[in-house]
């Protein structure tokens, strides 16, 4: 049974499979279960039971579509940012606004440019929309800034993506490094400043609102999927001029919010202390993970974000086995994709529990690989 | 402040401002509250209790990304619709799914069929492709199919959009019909067979899923937003042949879908008792309303959906008074866009208490504009 002979030639030419597979798929396809869901940086921590209230409580409304124009959720968020509702845009995920970012600017054939290694969802749509990626190497394990605007320059891109803190190294820059980078990008490049991990990092990796807001080329986007706990709820928000902020509106699907996720995200904006109170358990468990990499000879990384990368000492077979042999024992990780970032594994926090886990299965895993 | 200068020919054409106006918009311009939400073609007799307990339960899971293969939501649709998961691929509710249809199928500049008054958010999808849309009128207030075929057949057109039942009308056509229409359509040419309202429509309006599914031409959408009562879940499907199906993989935001909207829809296909009995609540639903048409001496057209389109007599002017002269007494309805169809207005179900609202207020209105 062949398929309709008609998509686009740009649709025909892409690839069906896909690098998207889910702990649940590994659970099916090798027949095993997870017991310690530490690879996809979620929060297993959580959101905070305020959260869960409102859901619960709102459930009933779930007939209702969503305000299409996410009224609230803008406002709440412009108070808590200290900037104007008009300078947000709302969508389901950062993934679902790379896309929208993506569909804004890229004809076929025009170069993007990102990190080698960076984040593959990005690349996904960048390749949906038959954008050609211009990937820049890591320097050190960090994104290499220079390496990112010379390329821009070089291509004439008109899109660069850069994620500070970096998934899925954990690394970042501090704020004056980031600022001066994104005010280097022409204007005519628009620079997306991904920011998913921004409440785990550093204060001082995290300009302010104001130091960017007057650039019409520049969109920061955040997640309620990281420290809020709401990964599987589906929001995110994008942060630039209104001008640029409104573009969302001519292409974005208007009714394509869940209700509950928007009640999900107001509550948990509200609830700052729990915020507080689950960084504070990302950091510790962040430290907990060096400390089981370490008791077991190897490297962690220093880490901005909601997981540690952890450098196994050899190339990326190695790590794969470590991974595949984990997740033989319920642990389920992660690794980076490339060389030379392959040579880790990349391990989410999680309660206690699920630190124990991986605290027993390492050392078995290591030592049945020799 | 300009906007970034560099965002797509296609989307620099496109216009900023968007015809979503969610009755939350309207209660904020107009300083109103909506106190009957029958407007939306939502269903306020809401889900089943067991949809409700599902959700409560699972909600502490949303921490979790949904598994991006939708295993168990395709096993169980596939289980109700008698067909495999590999015809079927999930999406965000139609909409989502007919923003994908319209990237697979078109280019700038490729015609697009439909009906001239038909759905506005495909057409918002076909613009923001920069397709052509090609419209055909109604024939006495039902889509017109040998209208769309010849306009397929003389345009060459590579994507044609037919709803059974229809919005905003509500008229359908027996399942035969349906089925000639289908299979004369060229296979160059992708039919989205729109049938959000399948399951309120009389049983004589609905094809057999084995009647079509061998055509990889055909794509057939189906909802949990209307009879199942979960319009913001944002939960749609596609069912098609299985390299069609697998199509959608190829672009779709494959971490897009809420947890809890497929812990909902799950929990919604087991409850098929609770299905049939809203199905009666809406059809009695449609009585009363056509009933307090009747009364008030407007004409109500029959319906195959969750709404009634009611004929008030005269001219798109005359009904616009209406609908926002209802809105005055906290009663939100809506209207279809275009002639002749503009002169109805368009009264989505709803529990008694709202039926009463409206019962009220339109004698009123209707009196006040004399």
């Amino acid at each position: 049974m062949s398929a309709f002979s008609r998509f686009t030639p740009l649709v025909s030419a892409l690839p069906s499979t896909v690098p998207f597979v889910g702990p649940e798929a590994i659970e099916r396809q090798r027949n095993l279960q997870v017991k310690a869901r530490i690879g996809a940086n979620e929060n297993g921590f959580g959101p905070a039971p305020s959260v869960l209230a409102a859901m619960r409580e709102q459930a009933g409304d779930i007939w209702k579509y969503n305000d299409p124009e996410n009224y609230a959720l803008k406002q709440a968020l412009a108070a808590h940012l200290g900037t104007s509702a008009s300078n947000i845009a709302i969508g389901g995920g950062i993934d679902e606004l790379l896309g929208q970012i993506v569909r804004l600017v890229i004809d076929p054939g025009l170069p993007v440019v990102t990190s080698l290694g960076g984040y593959p969802t990005f690349n996904f749509h960048v390749a949906g929309f038959g954008g050609r990626l211009v990937t820049v190497p890591y320097r050190q394990d960090r994104e290499d800034l220079g390496g990112l605007l010379d390329a821009v320059k070089r291509e004439n891109a008109p899109l660069v993506y850069f994620a500070n803190p970096d998934n899925p190294m954990g690394s970042w820059w501090d704020a004056d490094e980031v600022v001066a980078f994104a005010k280097a990008i022409p204007e005519t490049t628009l620079l997306v400043l991904d920011e998913a991990y921004s409440e785990t990092g550093p204060a001082s990796s995290l300009p302010s609102i104001a130091s960017l807001i007057d650039r019409p080329n520049i969109i920061r986007t955040r997640t309620f999927s990281k420290a809020y706990g709401l990964a599987g709820a589906r929001v995110g928000y994008a942060i630039s001029t209104p001008d640029t902020a409104t573009a969302f509106d001519k292409i974005r699907n208007h009714f394509g919010m869940n209700r509950l996720a928007t009640v999900a995200a107001l509550a948990a904006l509200e609830d700052q202390a729990y915020l507080n109170e689950v960084v504070g358990n990302i950091h510790a468990a962040r430290d907990r993970i060096a400390g089981i990499a370490t008791a077991n000879g190897l490297q962690p990384l220093a880490s901005a974000t909601n997981f540690v990368a952890i450098d196994a000492g050899r190339d990326g077979i190695y790590a794969k086995a470590i991974v595949d042999g984990l997740m033989q024992h319920g642990v389920f990780i992660r690794m980076p994709g490339v060389a030379p970032l392959n040579r880790c594994i990349r391990v989410s926090v999680g309660p206690e529990a699920d630190m124990a886990l991986f605290e027993e299965a390492l050392p078995l895993v290591l030592k049945s690989l020799g």
